[in-house]
């Protein structure tokens, strides 16, 4: 019996995985993973996701420095979403430079950036 | 210009999003939403859900009681993922009972229940 056996994996083979700071207890992103990106990141302790758009394994930080380390990794009622409990290298999950992905709040009907860029994209990513 | 229109709905016209505790700071479900959904959840403070299975809207707690107060929502950066945070009703978002639908922690190689069932499903759903 295999832990991955109960994982609901999608037809595509993937599964919803969010990520949330350990220490803020915020909601960083929320990504995908297949079988392969589960069983990476419970043996080596670094967040792995698949990426869609790239159509292969992501190692969370590979580009920006911002790795992962992932403290619990849990599962929901249903089987179909993963949560990482992470502490985040650089306290920046997001491309956008800013702690979580999840920087937009709806305010008098509209989306407002209320959260601050902490590092300039293109220093991230220029290496 | 409306809100609704930044939401990167997918092909079904559904958007996932993610409930966190606004207390604990507990990431408690994930599930979709449609257009509807959002904009109900904005009119009138109550978290809104669609119900892929019964195909329909799913005001959250209309048979449990377990209904969620929303303090914020956001979107994240590629606006295809909602979080809702929410006060939830008798500290339970779970149908199982339990304060979170994210009870399984893995551990020595296999989903442990780590949470404990704060009242019976019978007793919720029986009414």
């Amino acid at each position: 019996m295999n832990w991955l056996d109960d994982v609901a994996f999608d037809e595509r083979g993937l599964v919803a995985v969010v990520a949330q700071d350990a220490g803020s207890g915020r909601v960083l992103m929320v990504a995908w993973a297949d079988r392969q990106a589960l069983a990476e990141t419970a043996a080596s302790g670094q967040a792995v996701y698949f990426s869609r758009s790239r159509g292969r394994l992501w190692r969370k930080g590979e580009e920006s420095g911002h790795r992962q380390t992932v403290r619990e990794v849990r599962l929901d009622c249903d089987g179909d979403v993963v949560l990482y409990v992470v502490e985040q290298a650089g306290g920046i999950a997001c491309h956008t430079g800013r702690a979580s992905c999840f920087y937009r709040l709806l305010r008098d009907g509209q989306w407002q950036a209320v959260d601050p860029v902490l590092r300039d994209p293109e220093l991230i990513y220029r290496r």
